[in-house]
């Protein structure tokens, strides 16, 4: 008799032919051109859910792009039910401003490739790679025994990358639905394939533009330079004051509500096997920067920021023009710590940007995207201990506890509006290119995945 | 009889139509998908010129666009010999990067439309039109007395816009060719249709792009923000700081070779019937800036600028996308006074944003486009004089005498080639919208151009 675990190793190849297919499809969420291969995507995954045995399945409409719902019910009402939570959308691949970025793909991002025991394309980690694993775990279990050792429902989004504007919506429709005992969410990493680890806290997000104004015309500058502010000089000086000479915010009232690092707390983070040198490797940095009062990973996991994603203005294509232009604007988000809430920051950065805004030049801040809170997931939950225990019996060691810099919105909503456990498992690597060119999986890492969840799936039930 | 000045009366349409035809061709010099239609432009200028009875009609290549030239040298051996300067290569009409800014032109700036008296199109005034005044006149004359009272020789370009990179070693090598008594170039304007006057200096230029770069990757903001300094914050920082909060340029040693306003000058200056309101309103300007030692005109004529021409960085497409890019660029020019030298100038600049580059980031500092002296033309002239009753003849009043913010790199090569006096003597008004949307020629001021070359023409000789 073949085990749930043996089913799993055995059709390794054959899950990764079928997840080969699904990154095939150009889900960007953000890009209003792609609508149609969004919904696409939606439509692979219904099929799968209704071919690996999942009931109940159905793609649910939002104000935006879709949300995948399946589950399987039949475990018992005496057992825990588990809902695993993923996204189909994926980053674009390539940028309209730096055609270069397309090309440092070594394989095109839709056409997934295997090189060197890692697959390659969009999305293959973050996080339709991950959210796979979920799919082929209960297809292993079902296929070995015929049923499955907890009650199980899925909830796959379609927004994640561009902030699940639609998500709180739906959450607030459909808590029966929801309902459940322990959340599950596979959209982090962990620090090496023989490193496992957990993450126990998500920086929250706020993003907005600041849009800068002068006059109603672009204008020569020859004719008027000297004279008039240009508001592309404007923005630049009043990005520059955002942050002080050793990198801190300084935005009145942007830390008031951080909860600072215990020294319990920063014992345990110092523990992380991550030298500086590894993680200026992984994101191959050439120097580091940031608050001098704490280390790489204290300023990643619990340190807010405010980084400038993007900056535009005036004349940017081959060759000179002289011209001041008449308007600028620069992309600006915040990552957030427990307990800073995102509107109330959005304020202050509202407020701080009017206040340092010359009266020569007029200034304006939007938000884009949804609300996301920072999160902390208690550590000494019971379910916690299974999913521990899950990583040590697959990867041989204990799983260390980090604090991710990463967002995850629904996270925070869970939290606030199930009130239940939410485990972050993630399977991704540091070095796996989440929203740049070259994104990859480890295929042993989606094997260990799937396993991993297997004896998360049989053993759960103890947690409660 | 007709007189030429009644032959030009009478033409006036015809004249315009064959403008018209003219500034259909998409003359973009900075677009290297355009290298056509700079071309057409040159063989339309070329037929045209033999059409009108010049000689020696020759398209001269260049390593870039070509020259065209031709002459008509019977007037005899005692006649001085004036030698016309133009351009019929033109600025962009859109921004690759501003999609807004094609939508802003009333009508299509290929398709010229008369509207009120004034001819939209882009190259309207800068410098089709005025470049054509010039062949007008020369036609008005010849079909009016079968003759021409001076020697006169064309030299029209295409690469003023760009620069004019490759002009400097055409004269050198053609210094034979072009000798001449006296230069003319209308390529600058006056101060209002009852206004004229002549320009009797320009800024020089110099045109540079800064490059700065973090680490090889884009990089997600979860998980490196705070502790990688962003190449587009650290641009902005490394911009903020060039001017300080007077608007003053902070470039060690860039003011030390700037000529300084005597009190005569600035007296002279400030006769110039222009108001403030009246400049801000030419700009459609909500604000003025800049040292405030200095009036607007004299910020604008008689001090050097810097100024970010345009800049980019990150994702700057719809949506949000929490990147931290990898580069950023900024194009940065300066405008110069006399005795500014532009290779001095790029190398104090060059070596101050590397001084000012923090050692988290790297930059690099490129040079764009040719030199472009500063320019100071003696009003003391006898041919400033032929050409100052020139304009009182036509327009009723005696032209002011004012200084240009702008650069025209080849006035700043004759002066110092040839050796003559060069006169500008412009027919644009300050609301022609030069390298902007809606760039137009007020068609009275085309007509008053050709009579007052007219004028000009068949009295310089006095001036030897």
């Amino acid at each position: 008799m073949t085990t749930p675990y043996e089913y799993a190793e055995k059709n390794h190849d054959q899950f990764i032919a079928e997840l080969i297919d699904f990154l095939k499809i150009e889900s960007v969420s953000t890009d209003k051109t792609r609508y149609d291969q969004v919904n696409q995507a939606a439509d692979w995954l219904k099929d799968h859910c209704v071919n690996i045995g999942l009931e109940n399945v159905e793609i649910m409409p939002t104000d935006g792009h879709p949300i995948v719902y399946a589950d399987w019910l039949h475990a018992g009402d005496d057992k825990p039910t588990v809902l695993i939570y993923g996204h189909y959308d994926v980053q674009p691949a390539d940028d309209p401003n730096d055609p270069s970025m397309l090309a440092e793909w070594v394989s095109p991002p839709f056409d997934p490739a295997i090189r060197d025991g890692h697959l390659y394309a969009r999305g293959a980690t973050d996080d339709k790679g991950q959210t796979f694993i979920h799919l082929k775990a209960f297809d292993s279990q079902m296929k070995a025994t015929g049923t499955f050792p907890v009650n199980i429902k899925f909830m796959i989004e379609g927004e994640e990358e561009i902030g699940s504007p639609n998500l709180l919506p739906y959450l607030k429709e459909n808590l029966d639905r929801l309902a459940c005992d322990v959340v599950v969410v596979s959209d982090s990493d962990v620090l090496a394939p023989d490193k496992p680890s957990m993450t126990y806290a998500l920086r929250g997000l706020v993003y907005t533009e600041i849009h800068v104004k002068g006059g109603d015309s672009d204008l020569h500058s020859g004719s008027f330079g000297g004279a008039v502010h240009n508001p592309v000089q404007a923005l630049a000086e009043i990005l520059a004051q955002l942050h002080d000479a050793n990198g801190t915010i300084t935005v009145p009232g942007f830390y008031d509500d951080v909860v600072p690092l215990t020294d319990e707390e920063r014992e345990l983070l110092a523990k992380i096997p991550k030298t500086e040198a590894e993680f200026m490797a992984e994101g191959k940095l050439s120097a580091l920067w940031g608050e001098k009062e704490y280390t790489v990973l204290e300023r990643v996991g619990a340190r807010p920021t405010l980084e400038i994603n993007g900056m535009i203005g005036g004349f940017t294509g081959d060759g000179q023009k002289t011209v001041i232009g008449k308007s600028a604007m620069a992309k600006v988000s915040c990552r957030l710590v427990a307990n800073q809430d995102p509107d109330k920051i959005f304020d202050l950065l509202k407020r701080h940007i009017t206040n340092i805004t010359p009266d020569s030049i007029t200034s304006e801040v939007k938000r884009l995207g949804a609300h996301a809170d920072p999160v902390l997931v208690p550590i000494d939950n019971a379910t916690v201990k299974v999913a521990s225990e899950a990583y040590e019996a697959v990867f041989g060691t204990q799983p260390y506890f980090i604090r991710s810099g990463g967002s995850i919105p629904v996270v925070g909503f869970y939290q606030t509006m199930l009130n239940v456990p939410v485990l972050l498992m993630g399977f991704g690597l540091p070095d796996d290119n989440l929203h740049a060119p070259n994104e990859k999986f480890t295929l042993v890492m989606f094997e260990r995945g799937v396993q991993t969840m297997l004896h998360f799936y049989n053993n759960i039930e103890t947690a409660f």
